[in-house]
């Protein structure tokens, strides 16, 4: 192993979240030993590293936050929140693991193995994919980094994988699938407005479901063609109107509780409705898809199955998609995300936090909340 | 055109439905002109015809049925019922279509065009699928009729296509989508009989779901391993051990609507995470999969999402998987029907309906409600 002149603590603080038996939620931190990279790993120390609805999903799973309570100080900070017996039931096989946190992140090798590609990233600002971000090191593959250009940041590079990945492989699946146009909701997001980005750049017509006027403002700035605003009376009629205009199929659904997937499905068949030959005593034939990627509404999907027969709808995850996808089409993503870092990929942070600051409620409740606009950035050397 | 000893009449009854633009749905019977079977195709006696649910979603859609009346005597009776302005909505697409019904029937050939087929044909006894089978004669292209084995009446070939190929094509579909065992709903239906004949053939396993104890005893009695009843206390926990000792992850449920299709998810996933390995942070990893192919429960799909993010809730429809399954997976589905049709797919009938009684309230009321173990057979010549 070589060290860079940086010199290695002893330990450092890693963020994990447990399941008790007793029904409460923990997250806290653990004081870990610096870890020595073998052959083919590198030691990353952690600079940035973004907190997304993925990270929160794992971070509190199904506890009722707005019950936690953040106690002690400094690496002695622990959230506690109580789980309810359904909770329970959904995290059953999690119970009792204390489970690493933060799927992304960004840093300077700091430590190498024995390898040539090892060693050549010495030094390097690097992002990685690890499930273990939310710390102040991580020993990730070498291979598994993506190495920033020259003049990107730690922070610039942050993001460079759940998001953008993300936005590119919904336009993906959609043409796997065979559709030629999608919806996206919550699309105001900073994942949204990537996927506008991409959508503009490759001439896919998207249709961008909101709920606010200066959600609609943002995305008309960012050269959006389709906007539909669900607090509008007509809602259904203008989504139908944009889904005929644009004939999408599938759509990405954020928020995944309530109707609004329902809706979506609702408005494909109306459009559907409208195309001579599109339409048996069944229903219309070509099959309409909603993807749920994200739980920003908690409470049940609701389904009135007025959509005819050739529908669907089911929960959609990046890391199923990439293991389903291949190599080549991870490849190909990746180049582009490198390629494209600080224009279609980049991110922009509202707020910097500690690892002790994240585990504070009155941040919590802040990030938890998922406001449009709002990132925030992880920052554990801080 | 050579015609039996039969003589023709120069007309005959052919019932449609038709929901209006002010909001009402007609089912009535009309006097059509007896056709000429082109070259390749055959005219059918239709002798008997089945009332499957697939049949009833046509006749009523979204009629509010409970408010039907009948008027009208003979040739002139007509069933209306009033529809809600979110069942016109759903039916848009039909308004003011007079639909043919009836997906399957049997009966004799007594005229058939000049190819050398279709006169061969002249006076068997043959099912075919067409869409307009609760008619007194319908024209169907002769590649399309089943010939029915010697011996064999119309009221033994009546349900030829859609239960059979739908028990089928539930095991294909399983196949197909890389699952090894299943669930089934509505289980000790005639359809659900049939699908346990062909899973203990086939040695798949099959987890059936039933409400009542008398139809465990139904299936008990054909040999069903996996029965668990909805109505017991400890039905989910039943379920999930059903699921972990067959390891099903597809599902087909006839109900559709409320909690069911989610019920079967969660106990799935429960299943998942007793096995070491098969769940990650995301909830388990394999696809777990509902089909919807009927709707016994018309209200609203609900789903809890508490089974992690691999899995899909989505409509099934015989037509749909035939055409995409393509001729190799048709023709041998279709043969084994044939080969099988007195023992593995034979249907009893529990009543039997000519034209106009099938349009009285008294008899709708009957086979609307879909009782296990009751199933009605239109006769439109008696």
């Amino acid at each position: 192993m070589n060290t860079d002149t940086h010199t290695l603590p002893a330990s450092y603080l890693q963020m994990h979240s447990t399941v008790t038996q007793d029904g409460q939620l923990r997250v806290g931190l653990g004081q870990m030993p610096i870890p020595t990279p073998k052959d083919n790993e590198v030691l990353i120390r952690i600079e940035a590293a973004p907190i997304n609805p993925s990270d929160q999903a794992v971070m509190f799973g199904w506890a009722s936050m707005q019950e936690a309570k953040t106690t002690g100080e400094g690496a002695n900070t622990v959230l506690t929140a109580p789980v309810s017996p359904e909770g329970m039931k959904a995290m059953k096989a999690r119970i009792g693991q204390a489970l690493p946190l933060g799927n992304e992140g960004a840093g300077t090798v700091v430590a190498a193995g024995s390898s040539e590609y090892a060693q050549s990233l010495m030094g390097k600002t690097v992002a990685a994919l690890s499930g273990q971000m939310y710390a102040q090191y991580v020993v990730v593959d070498a291979h598994a980094c993506l190495p920033l250009q020259d003049g990107h940041t730690a922070k610039d590079g942050a993001s460079s994988f759940v998001n953008p990945l993300t936005a590119l492989s919904m336009v993906e699946t959609m043409r796997m699938e065979g559709h030629t146009a999608l919806v996206h909701t919550a699309a105001a997001s900073n994942l949204g407005q990537m996927l506008n980005r991409i959508c503009i750049q490759d001439g896919v017509d998207l249709v961008n479901i909101v709920r606010k006027q200066e959600q609609v403002d943002i995305l008309k700035d960012l050269g959006a063609k389709y906007i539909v605003n669900s607090s509008d009376d007509n809602f259904i009629e203008n989504l139908t109107d944009a889904i005929h205009a644009t004939g999408a199929t599938i759509a990405f659904d954020a928020t995944g509780g309530g109707t609004l997937a329902s809706s979506i499905l609702t408005a494909m068949e109306a459009a559907a409705a409208r195309t001579p030959g599109a339409y048996s005593v069944y229903g219309s034939i070509k099959h309409k898809q909603v993807y749920l990627y994200g739980g920003l509404d908690t409470s049940p999907t609701i389904l009135s199955r007025s959509y005819g027969m050739a529908w669907g709808v089911g929960g959609w995850l990046l890391p199923n998609f990439l293991a389903k996808a291949g190599e080549e089409v991870n490849t190909r993503l990746r180049t582009r995300v490198a390629k494209e870092l600080k224009t279609t990929f980049a991110s922009r942070y509202t707020q910097e936090l500690t690892l002790t600051e994240a585990l504070q409620t009155s941040h919590v409740s802040d990030y938890i909340s998922k406001a449009t606009g709002e990132k925030f950035l992880l920052t554990p050397h801080k």
